[in-house]
């Protein structure tokens, strides 16, 4: 019962291939400085390699008994190569070696949300380049305020992944130091050289303090962090395209992979992923919530708490990928509906912001300027018009200054079009964002 | 009573200062532009230095019904200006104002964390440079494990509160970015030049796409984020600052300032300063999470729940100050007991890996050093004396190739002596990380 | 620096009357038990009194010196009446006043939430009332699935919030239990009578155990726990408010005072006070969260870290007092737009459910009149119809038994009608539900 | 891909049981109600009776094609005893099936948990009933304050798992409310008799409201949220017994099957279990985010976010019954060495509390009392004595008026035996705490 309850192999052989690279480039590190002779360190690595492919597979026997990912596999390498398995440790003690395992599990994750980020990216500024014309309400308040660009709003979404993956970048600076040379945790008596083997598995840096480096988990804290800011932006792309699968505005078309029918009402799609994704936010915030709660006052050094660690990123890990996979292939099927979102421009008086820059040009003051509009509006919706629809004459009974050259302006088209400062919604900004977002891809 | 509800004049108008500069940078843009005259420029920039004189001083009258921070200022520009103080809002919104406003805010928190982590991380740099010879158990498991020195335990803490700031440098990239010129939503129609307004409030980028700048809040999670980690760390410092002011322990004595004491017991001084700062790290917890969930699920644009972002930030900002700057204080006044800490180091065994070690030197195998070391212990604990109280007789009779060369190595200054791999707990180790610390916060 | 650090006056002199009324009934027992006189008891009840109003009427001056709120009040009681003042800590310590203090005014909080909790009941149940003949489409993943009544919709909220009582009521049996005797954490050699003292505060039982007593905070998580869920139901109240504001919807017009408007768009109401209200969710998860945290791994028995027990909870407390009576405010001036809600339910087939019971009911087998329906429901969208606009031929092409019959089932209002099992939408489950629900308020 | 992301049978599974017991009792009232005959409900049952022995035997081959345990359980009925099992379904839906099921999960999870606790709360019992005499000092801010008995130390926790219980059989009631009825979303057409099922599977109660039927998950909420205060509870005696396994305190010794060793240190033995289960607080309190996450801002009424309310709670489930069951096993077990917390009581002026008390007996006013212990302490500290060890003349030098009656009131055992107020550490204290514990362990 105990032993069920302090297990941790059931989960952490997920780990199998970071912790048999680490100890990889542990061994050959020994036999570089002579702590073990160059066969013995052959030996192992080879040895390693076998069992590695047992793993792969499926011809390894997991045993409980044996506790961890590293206790299996080292178990299974004395079996293997007999008496020299056991130098493996030398030099090392879990507290490193799991420490090295994990930080290369996390990092080579990382890495894949990374790449899953840019495929989302990817199937969002498709969809962009082919909607750079088709108009939609802007909402703020979720009230219909200022006509946009479909391009637009899907391009926010790009923005805010490739933020995401800028803080990946920046989180595995962090990630990817290397811990071993720290022992249990003093650091050891053996000549090590702990920086090479940081090179050998693709790290660029160790631990200044063996203390540190054996009790450190702020990179899980981090690696949580993002991601759950990657389930918030997930979140809030799901939670557009529920709403505007509903009828009620019908913007948009679900692919039927990614949604779910009923047999009696064979129109009907429930967008089931989207709502799923949208769920699947609370168990990363909840990730994130544990780790930082397994941290809080645990004094130095490895203390069994931290065995809390894996568990919970290797469920964001599942998470992060697979959300983004599958958001990625939606956005690529989907099939917007145009002409809904331009039937939902001409109402609302999303050009109500137009006239009133209008006056201003015309010299109006911008209260004056306000104040008319709130008239016109107000006139319009009495009559059951929109302000394109009240005639030059019932302008002009707002102001006299008001000419047949307001009438190109009140387009919701030109409105788009007229704003193009470096952000805006116009053509040519979506265009200039179209650009940067395909060259940030053809870099990452 | 609706309006008490949705008020944040009560709370935002911390961000006085804040705003001015930012409205300042826009009126200047406005200005050169030709967006504006230079002199309406001009009047509007002295105009709002007058109302941050006023504020500074304690002359401003804060008004209920104007909401927030913003129309507060902007009223009283106006009552001090005339009609130009209305000019102020040209091209912008409140949507791209209180996000400017605000990032200017976390900057400027953030990199006062900073400065208060360097006064922390000096104090414990300090503290370590007076303790190089004071040794003490290091603890796995809560249990006495090996003998370190106070230097090197002091010093895992600076590296935890170098990577803290790290971190914060990476955030501030993301928090440094300026929405302006993104309006209400969709950008404006007037002939902005943002790019040149974030350079005059300091920032180097602007945001690439306007819905996203008026909705995005990453910053905040990330800055809480950081934010978090800094209490984990602090939290872990206070519990073992706890433990060791025990009497059982006996390691440390609080300062007056920094404790509280008993009119009946006058020796004893309970370390509340640090049980309090060990729980302050459940609202800085909680910030982090109320942020994520006040942003999961929201759609775009701007949105009322977004205004629920501020006062979270602004009390983990006063609780992460005063408690890096009380922290550095104590940390500053502590009083080790070094000859408790070595008394401790004499009883526990800690030298049996050493005893190991030293049987691996003679060549036994790994396994069998820690067996013979093992029986070592036991007979040691059975004759209630330490490993290196054993005769050489004694110890002979576990393995006969022991001579007199075992009784140094059983020492513990010499266990820690002979730990000098990057990042050991040996002395030169420890003079390595001092150098590195003193270079990091002779840049930083 | 350190005095502001460890400070709490500032905000626990909140707790002012509940302190007093604490102090006064420890005062009375301490007389009824011979351990004061009579007349120093009554002299201690009086002396507290006379501060209560000095508080109330704002003449009192609170001393940051003295830390907290019952270190002033003491202070000044001795002030008052002399020497007598400093007899009311007789035979309790801070650790034991502090938790009854904090316990009476918790359950004066749930309390005022219950009452609060009724007021938007009411409100719900009022317009619930008024739209009983008023149908809308019910949603499941927000799409239209079958109609419903809206008061049957008003009234699922009236059932969450009459639970919200329920929990609190159960919440109070914890709370309403007295720790004074504990002194400081062992009891005392006084011969108190503390089940008097509990009484007296109109609680109905002690601790068992001292140490317990001096050191639970279970009844802060609960209370936020049930906070956090009152926050949940508000939170997706607001969330179809939002979104039936939505012009799209059309189903409501939000009152004036609960929305802000937009000086060009008069007609524009935005929901600000729904979408803050579904933003404050956040602070009080995390409020929660941050007491969990507080108490993670604490030793008995008081530990300073509890002082973080109470802003928290002071916070919640007035973002629910101040949201429900928001919302009730809200919900009784709400207009809803019957028209709108009735013509979407013409779209959408939301009768095919219909439809496929009355084939059943005719005798086909439940898939078989799914798979039938299925094709009815084709048919007619192909041809741009609603399915009770299908003539009976062509219903009767795809089954032959269909007659004349058919017509009325397939009407919204029947299809209402028609679902009376306890708690369907049916009117007279409505009515049944409405009569529980003012039984309900008249009894809580 | 999009199939492995929706999928639930993979988890749900483990809820077969009381979706088979649901379904049961649903086919039970369709037979009563003559909704089906009597021989096609018998039939139903049976089939049901024969899926369940195919799982339980691990015959039942799981498809993830058909989802859940609810599609996979229903498709091999119908397998099994042909178009009769596909009657199974009618007059209810996925929606009000799946939240029965999970009820009755939750309810026998509860019921279990309760169990567990009266299992761990009789094993601190059986400790406190050996232990009444065993003193050791109480600590306030980790500090030595006055002298407790271990017993009372141990049933501190007792208090608090009997209020875990207390909470579980209110969160109870409202787990067990059956939603069947309720269908979709907004009750049926056919003559069902919702409360016959609700009793027929042991609920009492069904809800009032369809959509709240459909969509209510505060039970999952509760439940979480009192997983999240056993978890608290035994995180803060995991503390405790890791502090007191130092050997600083050495007031236990770990039985070996609840520490792990080392080969090298067979003295040592590390709390692993007891630091893994304080971590594991960690992942219970994520989940209770993590619901509260999903549940912010769904509209009604069921939305598939919901289907991650069953993973959260499972992982919780598992979490509470082992750590519930090991910790009762340890601490069964666990070895208290009551001469090393005896000597623990003679050091840090425990007694400080006392003598002021004997002083305030003598007639000396309360403030006095402690300036004259307090000079009394400062005198035994220089001379590196106890307090009781001063000379009666050293005493009389302090205050005229001490005798020799002095040094009984010093010695701790007496410090314990005159704590006799409710709840107090005194002998009689604790063996009413002791009676009224087994009072309810015997009615519960």
């Amino acid at each position: 019962m105990v032993a069920d309850y302090t297990d941790s192999q059931s989960y952490d052989r997920h780990l199998y291939a970071q912790d048999i690279r680490a100890s990889q480039a542990h061994a050959r590190m020994l036999g570089r400085q002579g702590i073990l002779t160059e066969a013995e360190a052959a030996e192992l690595v080879d040895g390693l390699e076998t069992v590695r492919r047992e793993i792969e597979e499926g011809r390894f026997v997991w045993k409980r008994e044996l506790e961890d990912v590293h206790m299996n596999i080292e178990a299974r390498l004395t079996e293997l190569i007999g008496e020299t398995g056991k130098k493996l440790h030398t030099g090392r003690s879990r507290n490193d070696q799991v420490g090295l395992t994990f930080r290369l599990y996390v990092a080579d994750a990382l890495k894949a949300w990374q790449k899953d980020l840019s495929g989302l990216i990817e199937a969002l500024a498709g969809q962009a380049a082919s909607h750079q014309e088709t108009l939609l309400p802007g909402l703020t308040h979720l009230q219909p305020a200022q006509p946009i660009s479909l391009a637009h709003q899907l391009l926010a979404y790009c923005w805010m992944f490739i933020r995401d993956s800028a803080r990946l970048s920046d989180c595995l600076k962090r990630v990817q130091t290397s811990p071993l040379g720290a022992a249990a945790l003093a650091g050891t008596t053996y000549p090590l050289d702990p920086l090479s083997v940081a090179k050998d598995v693709g790290f660029k840096a160790i631990y200044d303090n063996s203390l540190d480096a054996v009790s450190d988990r702020d990179f899980v804290v981090e690696a949580q962090s993002c991601a759950a800011l990657i389930m918030v932006h997930l979140s809030r792309l799901c939670e557009e395209l529920i709403l505007f699968a509903n009828p009620n505005f019908g913007y948009l078309r679900l692919p039927d992979a990614y949604s779910t029918g009923s047999s009696i009402m064979p129109q009907k799609k429930n967008p089931d992923v989207c709502e799923l994704m949208r769920g699947k936010s609370g168990r990363v915030f909840g990730h994130l919530l544990s780790i930082l709660t397994v941290l809080k006052g645990l004094p130095l050094a490895y203390n069994r708490d931290l065995q809390e660690d894996k568990e919970g990123f290797l469920d964001s890990h599942t998470t992060i990928t697979s959300s983004l996979t599958v958001m990625a292939g939606l956005m690529r099927e989907l099939v917007f509906v145009p002409e809904r979102m331009a039937s939902a421009c001409k109402s609302g008086f999303l050009n109500a912001t137009e006239l009133a820059d209008y006056l201003v040009s015309l010299g109006h003051p911008f209260r004056e300027a306000h104040h008319i509009t709130g008239k016109a509006v107000a006139m319009a919706e009495a009559l059951g018009l929109r302000l394109e629809e009240l005639s030059l004459v019932q302008l002009q009974s707002l102001s006299a200054d008001i000419t047949e050259s307001v009438y190109p302006v009140l387009d919701a088209a030109c409105a788009v079009r007229r704003r193009e400062t470096p952000g805006g919604t116009g053509p040519k900004s979506v265009e200039r964002q179209l650009a940067k977002v395909r060259q940030w891809l053809a870099e990452n």
